[in-house]
């Protein structure tokens, strides 16, 4: 039986998550649920999106992947399932599974009609409990995905933020920040081939750390930036939080420099001085 | 093997909930465990009741709910085990699961004293993991509730606000607000016939919004009522949190009027100067 | 299957704890998931330690306990496996795991260095996920703890506040404040033989309240203390939050005392002047 994951901004303070679990429960009472996490912020779809993104290809081929950050339920929005060369993909139709696909084959796309596949009764604030949960279950348990509705060319998908590489820097975002204030950018890491420590990291003018290897290459309390577990370049400070202390938050502008010997000397004063 | 469903106001920061699990999975490894939520303010076995009472029907025939909020644990409340045609719940005997078994029809009630199914040793501060979790999982497991203890003729059952109903008007009161800061009522839905937009809310003499029928029907900020997908009326605000920016909290009374065509007319004028 | 347990400092906003889960299911997807705490201060080694020991011994044989709150996360910390006469206990050697062993025979102490058993890629900043949840699942489904690395005489072991005893008083320290505001001491319930309400409970000069059956042997808003679920006993104030409207966090002494009839008798006059 393969797995379903939940991805939302439903919290879990309600029994909303636990209800889609009935759900799936009623249908295969067998199911494998994991959640990613119900902790995006309301409607935010495009953190929904990165949050699957940065998860998904750690579960076992056939996997069915539910993301609903949805505040257009009951309105006309698409509501979409996506098989690709190793999962399937289920939600609205409003980017969310558009990041997460981004590195897959598409096999097939197609938008949720078919209400034999829906619970009998459809709400039209609670897609999560009567059209998406079923039709994952129904996925997981081997129904076609052709059967769930018409065939779809497109669907909606979020711009990615690609980082601007020249020479000697990337320019790049935050994309997110983690629980423990650790700022995730868009600047891939594997463009940070080692010794990473020729590599420096600026907000604007301001010179926030050299990349490292892990968070305790600095002092307790000293900024740092260190390839990323989701394969992206994050800043972090050893034993506190990033995004508070240095003021780094979505959308916000990061430079990575690549600092030749000249300047690493120049650093070196810099650094005193600066701090 | 049925599914063990867990509502409590236990949290899930500390081991509380994973030791009941611990303590399931000892008596049965197989056990498929849903959590519902554990986030009920501590004490408030009102909303614990709720929670469960919109949740459990989209569980499988023979689920056995274990609702605890659970203030007088150790005293000399009773704790029960109440089966249904189609469930089983167990709880302390406070209310925690008397707004859910409203709509069930109940076949047997009985008190928790056989200390053959707690666990050995049985602390008098967390019955979750020394009584309700193991007599969970002997009824999961297919032990004949009768066996748990004597029969009870009664049990504590809370007052359900029931909504004031006349030819023009439903005077109901807010139940819960939940975490997108929808305001969910007691008004059931099912009162509120198409076209919804002929009714309209208000809190006292102002008036919040229409009923339609979905979220976005209205625009990003403004406020609207929509059938809830727990069969009840709430109040929203597309993209925003009603609770907060309406001042919708518990036991807030709100009221649903029919609007005739003659004060839609006057409805337009007055919310254009209302606002 | 043996269980797997998690413990973590991850917290449940982010896809962390989820993509543990999807490592694990990859490699075994009939393995049971139990999460005890993801709630532990980012870097708080001794807390997430203290949930651990909690909760450990209420699982099954050979359950495969997971530890995870790992600031020295990439450094040259070790990580290790331990095999106890019942359970299995994994996570960094900084001594997360090393309150829950302390009641446990241990048979085998091994360093995680076969990478054999970790992900083909294992990150710098998430054990937990490349390694950790690998080596679990491993030795879940029965692989040899021998297998995983070379053999360890020792691993990091965190001091244990004991209590000082003497013939009248416990001189003890909150060792946690739980969700529900009771502050957990290291004194053993076990301590204190019963009538409970012989014992009186001291923050420095200033009595808090005696020590009693349940929380609801006191009026609501008064204090209370109880042998608690863990082993210890715990402050509570009925219906209220005693960490909060006592002052009682972690580290601060507190002192329980042999209350003689003489001096119940001085308590009576002294306790209504004190309030």
């Amino acid at each position: 039986m393969p797995i379903i994951t939940l991805t939302s901004d439903f919290g879990t303070e309600d029994w909303f998550v636990g209800t889609m679990k009935g759900v799936i429960a009623t249908i295969h009472p067998e199911a494998t649920i994991v959640d990613i996490t119900h902790a995006i912020a309301s409607g935010d779809i495009r953190t929904g999106a990165f949050a699957l993104a940065a998860s998904y290809k750690y579960f076992p081929e056939g996997t069915v992947h539910v993301a609903i950050v949805d505040p257009g339920v009951g309105s006309k929005r698409r509501a979409i399932a996506i098989q690709t060369e190793r999962y399937f993909f289920v939600g609205p139709d409003n980017g969310v599974l558009s990041y997460a696909v981004r590195g897959e084959k598409i096999r097939m796309v197609r938008v949720l009609e078919n209400a034999a596949y829906f619970l009998k009764s459809v709400s039209q604030t609670f897609h999560g409990r009567d059209m998406f949960a079923p039709v994952a279950t129904h996925l997981a348990r081997g129904a076609a995905i052709s059967k769930l509705g018409p065939s779809a060319t497109n669907f909606v998908r979020l711009d990615w933020p690609e980082p601007k590489m020249s020479d000697n820097t990337i320019e790049g975002e935050v994309i997110y920040a983690d629980k423990f204030g650790n700022a995730i950018t868009n600047i891939p890491a594997a463009c940070l081939a080692k010794p990473r420590n020729r590599f420096e990291v600026f907000k604007g003018r301001r010179r926030l750390c050299s990349v490292e290897d892990f968070y305790q290459s600095v002092p307790t309390g000293k900024a740092v930036a260190v390839p990323g577990s989701s394969g992206y370049l994050e800043i972090a400070v050893n034993g506190g939080n990033a995004s508070a202390t240095l003021g780094l938050e979505r959308s916000n502008p990061v430079e990575v420099r690549l600092v030749t010997i000249q300047s690493v000397a120049g650093r070196a004063g810099g650094g005193r001085k600066g701090r």
